[in-house]
């Protein structure tokens, strides 16, 4: 792996477009900050990534990302604290994860210092950037995608590593009522369904947009060949309480290793809620709902942290989840964001100061 | 469905690339002509297509394609005749297949009359870049992205089709030794593997890197849940012919409708040749080639039209198939390839001229 020689270039804006920004009514991932880092593969190696000002992309009508959808992302936040510290949650695992998907669709995994230095450089310069408001952040847009061109289908020979920020707000707002799938699938064993690549998040949305016309806010996603299993959540990973016992699917080459999942499993065990990573069935999940043994299911992932589910629809049923006055949901949401913010301690060592 | 109400505009290029091009030594896909066909998707509806300078696209970083994997292809490809008559093969089949593709990515279909009457317009101005060498054609790639911006995992409200032509020689040359999967994956059940996505092109790159590194060249995939049925060879259906029976898989919605599958298996039919459209096991074939009965196998596609397999891989043992002198892939091919190229009479009313 290529390793940092020389501090990362940066090349500044010369205005800023920060004083159009409303801080206090912000929406999620629509307004971007003034820099990104931009780094290019070619003949062979990544080159050194700089900050650079905002800006458009220009690419050949030919680029595979066109035609064949050889990308990956990642999704992280910056917090700032009270004394303008900034803060990120386990980094380092989303740059793992980049590289793990990056290998999956060909494409060349990046060297670990080019991401992690060049995420710290252009979080220094864009540090106005992330709000202090409670429930807001600076949401970070790592990714990668096939720049060379032509319309062989195989990979391509340049590809283009970006960083981009977007001061967010809440990804969603309230609970949801979700559908589980029976017809549609989101990966298949031996595909892809692990990575976070592009392709398989554009193959939930038609699903998603036929749920959404009965009166359901998402989808969960069951395996794709008996329909049996509970998966994924919408693009988050999925947590169902039953009783006091909080459940979760094993990770596999269909189910994303989702970062705020492993962090759930783990705060949830050191609080001595009782976990289990296990298949779990929708059959046992509509029996719970009957028996009234069903206490909560969850969405977790870096962009809603937690979204807590209202209820769920099966094969023509609805099933509505009881109001809890203390949720799993509330106080491991609660528990992770003190983390991520520096509101409290980190037993764990998952935060990370940016200096 | 809109369609036009006018002759499609055509802003021409000031200079012309043509001469730097080499006709008799074309590659596959990496020259393109002077002209594209440009449609935008805004505010709700597709605007009216132009002919215009072949030129680079730009766009926001925060463009959804970059992120969520939303594009949807075709390829096609024009032929030129003695007398420099233009023609297209079934070329309404790749419009319909388009949208069909479109509507599993949630992706706005695009009018007929746009696709038809916008490839024609492009066709008439780039004329000239129709080779007229044996084994040479001007392949077309239609395709759709998602052109508007933002993070947010849904689908996006501006798209963009281009029409853009590559002069092109063969894609293949010569045989290829193929590997049966048996652990990666191309699609799942309920997945978008009928639709040309371009996450369904990514997610086979690895894996066909896999099998080149042991000695092959291109990957025979097989279902997801068991590894026993024969699906598709690389980024093409398959055919396998057992003693002078022709087999091929049933279309489902893991299996791509392809073009160039329906015609081989109309033109075999007319011909006399056994074929059966059923689910072939890895089992059979494998005991096919062991007794002697395993005649052919071949790939078809637009780009290669019929890719002839020299033997398989499976399961640490190597299979080699016949060498026969009259095969139905090299009969077959010259039968659909006279008859795009218009040397021959066209009983099925598959060939298609530009006027």
């Amino acid at each position: 792996m290529n390793t940092l020689t020389s501090e990362i270039e940066i090349i500044k804006s010369k205005t800023s477009k920060i004083n159009e920004v409303d801080f206090e009514n912000l929406s999620f991932g629509k307004t971007f900050s003034d820099h990104m880092l931009e780094c290019h593969y070619k003949n062979g190696k990544w080159e050194a990534p700089k900050v650079v000002p905002y800006h458009p992309i220009t690419l050949d009508p030919s680029a595979k990302i066109f035609h064949y959808g050889q990308s990956v992302f990642e999704g992280m936040k910056a917090y700032k604290d009270a004394n303008d510290d900034i803060f990120l949650f386990r980094p380092l695992d989303n740059c793992k994860r980049l590289n793990i998907s990056s290998k999956r669709l060909a494409i060349p995994e990046l060297p670990e210092s080019y991401f992690m230095e060049g995420l710290k450089a252009l979080l220094k310069v864009d540090s106005d950037w992330i709000p202090k408001k409670d429930g807001s952040s600076l949401y970070i847009r790592p990714f990668v995608f096939a720049s060379g061109n032509g319309f062989h289908a195989s990979p391509a020979d340049e590809y283009t590593f970006l960083i981009a920020c977007a001061p967010s707000g809440s990804y969603f707002s309230g609970k949801v009522k979700v559908l589980i799938e029976e017809k549609y699938s989101r990966s298949a064993n031996g595909g892809v369904g692990f990575a976070k690549a592009g392709g398989n998040y554009a193959g939930q949305f038609y699903p998603t947009q036929l749920a959404i016309e009965k009166g359901y806010q998402q989808v969960i996603w069951t395996d794709d060949n008996t329909h049996e299993y509970i998966e994924e959540a919408g693009a988050m990973n999925i947590f169902i309480r039953i009783n006091d016992t909080l459940i979760t699917g094993p990770t596999s080459d269909r189910i994303l290793d989702g970062i705020t999942r492993k962090s759930i499993i783990e705060l949830a065990k050191a609080e001595g809620i009782p976990v289990e990573v296990r298949k779990i069935t929708v059959h046992e999940v509509v029996a719970a709902a009957k028996n009234g043994s069903l206490k909560e299911m969850f969405g977790a992932g870096t962009a809603a942290v937690i979204s807590p589910i209202s209820g769920f629809g099966y094969h023509g049923e609805d099933f509505d989840l009881p109001e809890l006055e203390n949720t799993y949901a509330s106080s491991l949401k609660k528990r992770i964001t003190d983390i991520q913010t520096n509101k409290c301690d980190d037993p764990f060592g998952w935060r990370y100061k940016v200096e």
